[in-house]
């Protein structure tokens, strides 16, 4: 299917002026007599000659387009391009996003595409940029670069996240407040701002709140489901068991709460739970998983208020913007029982 | 920031050619000497000339890129989309994705971001399109299409969907076989070729199966979970209530199960529920959801298998793609107490 179309050159052709005079005349541009013009229009028209919206928009260096680069497959990357997409049409401007292979073994031209979108986009959001061929592209990005959640080396670009290590705090205090002592951690992917946070925070409120400091506590995970599962077995196996888990993430809590049920224990009579993220699932598990909410449309509304002005050419008040979180407590919380 | 870029033009003029041969010479076409080409490339390299990679695959008319239309805050959408993304790698593509408004309200381009996106892929993929704009645009396309999902006018597009009167057969006859004849129905919007043929099975299966015919045991919903709740609701008020419902789809269901729940009935004990799509959180519920499962991936991935050879300019064997579906029995649904 080979596109069929009237070309600049050809109306001008027609016309019997150059191509320079031509466009002159359809961009509206001095320099064209009015009865030139107004002759060139009419061949145009007649001819059928659309101007190629996109060639012009590269042209003029603004295409009021912004790219996002996410792996759309992860149960928070729906709301975020939702509140990305919602700020982006609110300030006249729409939205395209490249979605990152869900499996390392997919060979994906990621650094190309990372580099086209560049060059129709008027800036770039990164949600939770990587490394590799894809940052390196981000790093010599033409247009500006926003992050969401930030990544290992802070700094490198404006960026907005959530409040994990306050986040993580909240989830602690929660179960100490219901009477919990020994409360074990299940960690997210250490190379995370996020999950260093969140696990600072557990470490501190323990060694604060005089609760039991027992390395056997705390699990590493990797915020998937399935090392969700595999630490809170080990935390179920111990010689004494927690009377509560902090799940990282939404995803490792539910992981938990299957490994809880499998091994005949209720939730939250005989454990509590809770997780980190309030995905749009979490209020749907039985029972509805207590969690902190991470204000997910907000940080993608907030992205777009930081990368309009860059692109503006505007100066950022400051470069990261930390967005609060809050605990909801719904069933999967309940007072210790002495 | 604007971009700063040696163009071709400045090349030329630098080496003292026409902007023609300039672009002969970086294109390795005839009509140029060896010598002058020499110089020219050499040229262009001094001044830090960089071929716009997006203009020459324009100019060529193929962008190895497929364009995905979608609204991407569905719980399917990010199954379809890991479909297309896999195969569409896996044949030498990339994909970009524009998300349409969650919100009608929202006042977005449209139209302006589908003609952009046929403008830079060679061909798009659209998943459920509705009316309006968007679909002229579609309708109008100067790349092939292909559909996910069909439409109220079949056979507009080549297009892949899942065999939703087969999957709403299997719902109906695996809880007659648990012996229940007082059935519930939530349909989905009637507009949609998938609901339709949901609630025609339903209908069939009802009378084939000497089911109770009250008509006041089908209640129309619009597949969100709201729907699924008030329907729910309506359906346990009935004088003589259903002792198993069937969702035409999972969300639909979850709020079904929400409305059962605050009625003081267990699932499945006091009534069981059958959910349509197998989302990724309908084993998550407690009890983890009876459903019928759409291949939501395989889905995604026909697509671009009936994509592709289009841009090729072959002909498709069939214009229409249906995927089987199955049913997963979990814990939602059980043999009817007598």
């Amino acid at each position: 299917m080979k596109k069929q179309v009237t070309t600049l050159a050809e109306v001008a052709k027609v016309a019997g002026v150059s191509r320079m005079t031509a466009s002159r005349a359809m961009n509206n541009q001095p320099g064209v007599s009015v009865h030139t013009r107004e002759a060139i229009l009419r061949i145009a028209d007649e001819m059928g000659y659309v101007a190629n919206p996109l060639a012009q928009k590269l042209s003029a260096g603004q295409t009021r387009l912004l790219g996002v680069v996410v792996q759309l497959h992860t149960p928070f990357a729906a709301d975020l391009v939702l509140g990305i997409g919602s700020a982006a049409r609110g300030a006249g401007y729409e939205m395209l996003a490249y979605s990152l292979p869900s499996d390392n073994t997919e060979k994906a031209n990621i650094g190309n595409v990372v580099s086209l979108l560049q060059q129709i986009t008027d800036g770039v959001i990164a949600i939770l940029p990587s490394e590799g061929e894809y940052l390196d592209k981000l790093m010599q990005s033409s247009v500006p670069v926003v992050t969401v959640d930030t990544i290992t080396d802070e700094g490198m670009f404006p960026s907005v996240a959530a409040d994990s290590y306050q986040g993580g705090r909240l989830a602690v205090s929660h179960l100490a407040e219901l009477g919990h002592k020994r409360i074990g951690f299940i960690s997210g992917n250490q190379r995370l701002t996020s999950a260093r946070a969140r696990k600072q925070a557990y470490c501190d409120l323990i060694a604060q709140l005089n609760l039991d400091q027992d390395p056997d506590l705390l699990i590493e995970g990797d915020y998937s489901q399935k090392s969700g599962f595999e630490a809170a077995k080990k935390l179920l196996a111990l010689p004494e068991r927690p009377t509560a888990i902090f799940a990282s993430n939404d995803m490792g809590a539910f992981g938990a709460m299957t490994a809880i049920r499998e091994n005949g224990l209720r939730i939250p009579q005989d454990i509590s739970i809770v997780g980190f993220d309030d995905v749009p699932l979490a209020h749907q598990t039985h029972p509805p998983l207590t969690t902190v909410h991470q204000p997910l449309q907000e940080m993608g509304r907030a992205a777009v208020n930081m990368l309009i002005p860059l692109i503006l050419g505007l100066d950022l008040p400051s470069r990261q913007t930390v967005l609060s979180t809050n605990l909801v407590v719904r069933e999967s919380t309940a007072q210790l029982k002495t």
